[in-house]
């Protein structure tokens, strides 16, 4: 029951898209630069560096077009108004918050992309993106470093009757030497999301990057595969069940992995890390599966408690995260309760940051440095 | 001069979208499937068994909704008409060819995707796809069979002062063991498409994992990579240069190749091929380079002729493709020609197709039984 109102919660804050307020009335600088998320040579959306965002849209003959993005001042979105010239434009009310947002058009009553942005798959479709820039957007930029592979696998799963789709970051070093083996870090996605999130939206391999070519972490490989193997993918919530992912993770996935990589295939060099509907999926096949991983990991996707736990001895790690503009206080109160419980458990809340990609993003950064530190890669 | 109008060409005919014609007036079969390239949960668009596409799109309160597919009856694209519900519908007014076409929505004089269905990159913009199943799509279907691995490389590239985008196709044997060596075929896109083409729209991945399964080729890698690297890109034809790419393919991404797979790293070792656009890239770039590929393939992307080849004694194999709907003639006579000159020309026609990517998923199938046929791998 209380899984169903998890799920419940996370569907409505991932739908709800990019959440922002106006808070200030600060003047609109006229700075307005094409979101980095846009499509090659596309001009529109645009953002300013005070995080507003401006859209144009050509349909002469609509009669209403309507950004689901912007609350504040225009509560519901940012309606359009249509020009001299017969293309629609508007701006937000207010700036939004940093980061990646998901956004769609209402054209005329129908639901459609913007033909300038790109496409990311959130809430079971591809919906458009922009990208606020952020003032730490450093960690996660495509840099002049070493960069590792990230590759798609299509791995046999029994249980569903198909090949399913994974895919695997492998570090820089991965590729230049054919001996060493390295710990895993399985990854999920959020709700209405799929295996794509974490290197589209998530830029995970470049934070990985750029977090090893500062010598700030220890090489691993990341595992990010589709977490939404029944129903609950079109909405049918009354009938999520974990069975049918824990299976192909736990009996098909990793068995997969630990055979065509270089993987540490023990619980010691296994972590386990979801966000959102992912941090559910994390929190309860860790604790099925004491024997798989030994570092745990939830990002806005709840919390643990001590008792939940059977053998506490065999838990190296556990991480529980969110943005300031959730709820922190209890991220923050229960790893302090594991703490006092003898855990090595750290929480990380990200400013001002809601439920979207930037509070991830940050997780992951703060996440990797504490994974399989103790370890040696053989 | 010759490259010029050759480019234009491959524009007009790219941009034209899904080609059919209403030959026959048989009944419509009312047995609409979804496509297979819907987005996850979408009923429309639907397609039936004899090639017609039906769809639906959800907007109440537009004024006109046309689909740029289904030439014939309905020249210019299939008008869709709006229901008592609110919806708009219409069916294509002919079979369409089988295999995939682009397409758009023109909705109140704005351009859209359809929300039903998956995006790919064509036209120098994400596009709407739609699958026509073809009576031969068994050998591009995901089967239970070994799959290889499809990775995303990040490569140093001096001259155009960024990192850029490759994907690699690794056979299923590759991560099997740690010593073989394999030839590798560079394989390009064609005009506004990039990088993502020959996996998405192409599934070239498949396509090899079949071969490889049924023992009907020797297994190689493929790299794609995106090969419009100057104003070509958002039209500005008349300042098209190889040179700009051919940089990028010879000095940055071979080299990074090399340094970073088990490749045989020789000119017998390496084939270049390319659909449309990229078979002119093709062409220009293995004349230039002798030493560096030894096997070309030409898929509806031009001719080479016998006195353009230097040293006719570095040449294993010379294939030229296009589908029964272009103009055959000119590659089956320059393959006569080249034959005549003593070369190992092949040519092959794919039936009742035009310039569209089921000419080139077959081509694909009929070039990998031949290249590097007289290599054994290290």
């Amino acid at each position: 029951m209380k899984k169903r109102i998890y799920l419940v919660l996370f569907m409505l804050v991932a739908m709800a898209g990019g959440y922002c307020l106006a808070q200030e009335s600060k003047p609109v600088i006229e700075d307005f630069k094409p979101s980095t998320l846009n499509q090659p040579g596309k001009e529109y959306p645009m953002v300013n560096s005070q995080g507003y965002a401006r859209f144009k849209i050509e349909a002469p003959q609509a009669q209403s077009v309507v950004v689901s993005l912007g609350l504040g001042g225009a509560r519901g979105g940012t309606q359009l108004s249509k020009g001299a010239d017969g293309t629609w434009m508007g701006t937000t009310a207010g700036p939004m918050d940093e980061g990646f947002h998901y956004y769609h058009l209402t054209i005329d009553g129908g639901v459609f992309n913007d033909p300038g942005a790109l496409n990311f798959y959130g809430s079971t479709r591809w919906e458009s993106g922009i990208e606020i820039p952020a003032h730490d957007q450093d960690f996660y930029a495509l840099k002049d470093v070493p960069h590792g592979h990230v590759q798609q696998i299509l791995f046999p799963s029994k249980s569903t009757g198909t090949s399913r789709r994974a895919f695997v970051y492998t570090p820089p070093c991965y590729s230049n030497d054919s001996k060493t083996h390295y710990p895993v870090l399985y990854l999920q996605h959020g709700w209405g999301e799929d295996e794509t999130a974490w290197t589209n939206q998530g830029h995970a391999n470049l934070i990985m990057d750029n977090l090893l070519a500062e010598g700030k972490i220890k090489p691993f490989i990341i595992v990010m595969t589709y977490g939404m193997t029944n129903e609950v993918r079109f909405g049918g919530m009354a009938s999520f069940k974990i069975e049918p992912f824990q299976t192909v993770l736990i009996d098909e996935l990793i068995p997969y992995v630990d055979a065509h990589f270089r993987t540490l295939a023990d619980q010691p060099h296994r972590a386990m890390a979801g966000l959102s509907m992912g941090g559910m999926e994390t929190h309860t096949i860790t604790l099925n599966n004491p024997d798989v991983f030994s570092h745990y990991a939830l990002l806005s996707g709840g919390t643990y408690k001590p008792e939940e736990i059977k053998d506490p001895s065999k838990v190296k790690l556990i991480f529980t995260s969110c943005g300031s503009k959730e709820r922190p206080e209890g991220v923050l109160k229960s790893t302090e309760v594991l703490k006092a419980a003898g855990f090595n458990a750290v929480s990380y809340v990200s400013e001002n940051t809601a439920h979207e990609f930037q509070t991830w993003r940050r997780s992951l950064k703060e996440l990797a440095p504490l994974l399989f530190i103790d370890n040696k890669t053989k």
